[in-house]
């Protein structure tokens, strides 16, 4: 293969519309136009910030379709491909595909028990299913279950399974993947927790949802890092995750899309029956917007 | 309203073939058949044995179409209805109700945190939807989240809101929700634990993926428990259990559909990326059935 | 061995002197000599409701000896054993032998993750230790970790292990056990949950908090369940069931300590760093307690 | 105040003969004297490495008697303090402080709920009885509960509680309280995740386990984050994190205790009902240790 993505790759919301559940399709197309533009190194609809649990085939057939159009090669776009059953995963990976996406970003929803070679066989199954380059996305809090470092060793034997995106919040797993993986899978942050030290780890980038609202401050942290430039990138990361915080207390998606809509960028809120955020929560992102020296509306 | 379910409804397993991914429609009529034959008092396709986490849309339309045909009105279908999104849990529960179902189950599946509100939202809107009885699933083990005793109550007011189905395992709950909702609601108990003592706490009956392959052995429980003869009751009651002991050492799915296999009914194995049953397994199932008197192949 | 404890073995609540962490004898014989003025068949001092982890080996031992002087041989007194460390355990259950306790209930207290094997030696150490039955106490959610029914059978062929408590909630726990132990064991229910069901189970009784406020109501569940008059006690059982939901609500010693101190018993508070009922919950269990028909003051 | 502790603070084992329960004196005091000389800035007896909880309070007084007179004042003595009880814990900080401790570690267990406010009390009992630094320790994996950031700035206003340990696992939190506290509190990290990271976020320091085992290595690696030599100091870390990694997969006080009685140090095994490591854990130490440079039996 070898493909190099790296850097910043934003987790891109769902704009719904509640009424009639068809995409948004013109604030999405301003939104990726606006990441681009900031500079980021990547797309990826459908993550977690992007609610795919809560959409249809259709929906998110149309999300990629639009994503990609509007990116127009000038980014790669890595789609979530999230499922319960293999054969559904498949099927998400072959259409997103054949839509255009560059890649993809699998990761296993659970219900019953499911082994490790279970697990790894759901991971196979969708890259025997693409040409391209697959993503393994480990997010035991949201998702349930967990992939092992020792499943991402035997994973990363398939040849087009380039990439882990760990959102197991521990940064010692990262040393860990690296350690029994060498160069044969490179590693995403997936936590917004502290990707400046994944960068020092070894990681390769930064997919995250917060990249969606903060493109151009995730993107400086990320040169900064890769210029070395320790102690300016540190206390950059400190701002950030001030930022951050406020996020943890909410919904994810509903944090973002409220901030993204404050930005100018009318995503609608969270799909139902989540409930939008409370209004001392708006304030709060607002405020956290205007601390971090990115204006409401100043877009 | 003033539906009367009440007695043995097994939830049914989904046969589908692996390679084609097509419901197996023979085996299917021939267990609803069975099922009938042996005195159960309704069917609930798509519930958590039903695997309705792995089942596309068209698989579940193809599923609750065919039941309800088989059934031939002879008793109640109820047929599960399961979604992240409050939009899907709606469409769900009006294709099922336009193809015949008599009423449906719904649980909310879960991935963001949500609060009360919101997971009642859910609830009303499925309600809502459909002109037919509604019963309210909590399943917190395998699904997350809960629908406490106070949320059940306020969900009885809605009219066809008429029972709930508790898997919480606690039978305590059961008297909290009796003592919250009087005859506001009617109680099935979901979980194997010990049916008859939910019977005898005012119960109506039981839901649950055992009677799938036990359904005389269940149908006998009910009316015993029914009929007062209490010594007897609990000495099936105790065998029963022995049997589900077994199944709750493997994953309940492929257990389902093994002992279904060791009776006759080629219902295959447990979807992908779901593994089958481990060869031991299969003969502690087998065994666990001669034991309890229903000879595999006795069909 | 051959004892035969059965009935309502109330947890004794530990009336500690905040300023002093002096007992309170006074109170503590008057709660005794009330408890089998009621009818209890039993006393459990340093159980979960006597707040175990908060007391030093010296105040458990004054506990014990007051216990034991103050009941006078007239119901057995079966003190808990409660440890992380097996010699502390064995150390605790041979002191309160010599104080005179007519058995011990052991449970395992754990902090490091420990093995079927490891566990099972605690409660064979305790077991060795002493002349006297003692009671497995399993209390998963409590304590961490669990003691299986598996664990159950091994451990009933120690001869003086002859009982076991079960807080699991689980009632199908109690079955199990059943199914595997016969008559080698004998199965007090620990939860409040549904005492009734475990008695019809083929439990021997109860010890548990609540018993300790509404001991006279305990002993007739009991009475009622013994003699077959399965009617009445189904409605008692629902009328405890309803003041034990208010317990649920709060922390569990507080509780006790609050509504016994409204019977006239001045047991204190909480041990600190546990914090006193708020007034709300003062209020919600002088309501529950009125309710009951147990009038607060009318000792 | 104005204590400046820093660096690595190896966490001592307990070694206690299994037959009498007695400290064994000398092979601790060797310990000390060689984990001096292996230059280590501080020690830690009784945290959780040390197995707290299944020590009795005469025994953590020895142990704290012998560390303070091995030490001889070379380098600060900080005494774990950990209980269930205020008072319990306001005992024992009392104690190590009259046996010569120069500060404690807090650490609250807990088995009922506690709120926010009963928790920092607490803390603040501990800080009050003492003349001493104070470490409030946090260990929601180990201990249940959990201190959260809010929780320490607030406890950051008590004068001579100067020191946080962060076990949560989480950078991000490091990041949560040095922006909410500022100079107010100084961080020492507790797992043994990735140090290195926690010196560049601003910690001060380390206290863990295995620097028990690895000291020199340990100080090599704080030595090289403070000089600036990041490339030698991620190499030294992706090292030493390969060791953690057997560690994890085993009981951490049973590991360290192994892996010191191949070095020379007869320390016993884990505290029962612990089990002490299998074989197969014995040589994955074994050859960790080999592999890391620090070969057993060099001593």
């Amino acid at each position: 293969m070898g493909s190099d993505w790296h850097g910043i790759f934003p987790y891109l919301v769902s704009p719904i519309d509640e009424a009639t559940g068809a995409v948004r399709e013109g604030v999405l197309r301003a939104l990726v136009e606006h990441l681009i533009a900031r500079g980021v190194h990547g797309l990826t609809p459908l993550g977690s910030t992007g609610e795919f649990a809560y959409l249809t085939f259709a929906q998110k057939r149309e999300l990629v379709r639009i994503v990609v159009e509007a990116a127009r090669g000038r980014v790669p776009v890595v789609a979530g491909v999230a499922a319960f059953a293999s054969r559904d995963a498949v099927d998400q990976a072959r259409a997103f595909v054949e839509l255009g996406a560059d890649g993809v970003v699998a990761v296993l929803q659970r219900m019953f028990p499911l082994d490790e070679a279970g697990a790894e066989a759901y991971f196979r199954a969708v890259a025997e299913a693409v040409p391209c380059p697959v993503v393994v996305y480990t997010n035991p809090g949201l998702i349930g279950g967990d992939v092992t470092p020792a499943m991402v060793e035997r994973l990363s034997a398939v040849p087009n399974i380039e990439y882990v995106k760990d959102a197991s919040g521990e940064t010692g797993r990262i040393l860990s993947i690296l350690n029994r993986c060498g160069d044969r899978i490179k590693v995403f942050s997936a936590s917004a927790h502290v990707p400046l030290l994944v960068f020092e780890l070894g990681g390769v980038g930064w997919m995250a949802g917060p990249a969606c609202i903060l493109p151009a401050e995730c993107v400086r942290l990320y040169d900064l890092a890769r210029s070395g430039r320790q102690v300016e990138a540190l206390a950059l990361q400190r701002r950030l995750w001030r930022v951050n915080e406020v996020f943890q207390r909410y919904s994810l998606a509903a944090c973002i899309k409220a901030a993204l809509t404050l930005q100018g960028f009318d995503v609608g809120g969270p799909i139902a029956p989540q409930r939008p955020l409370p209004p001392a929560a708006h304030e709060e992102t607002a405020a956290a917007l205007r601390w971090i020296g990115e204006e409401p509306g100043a877009r």
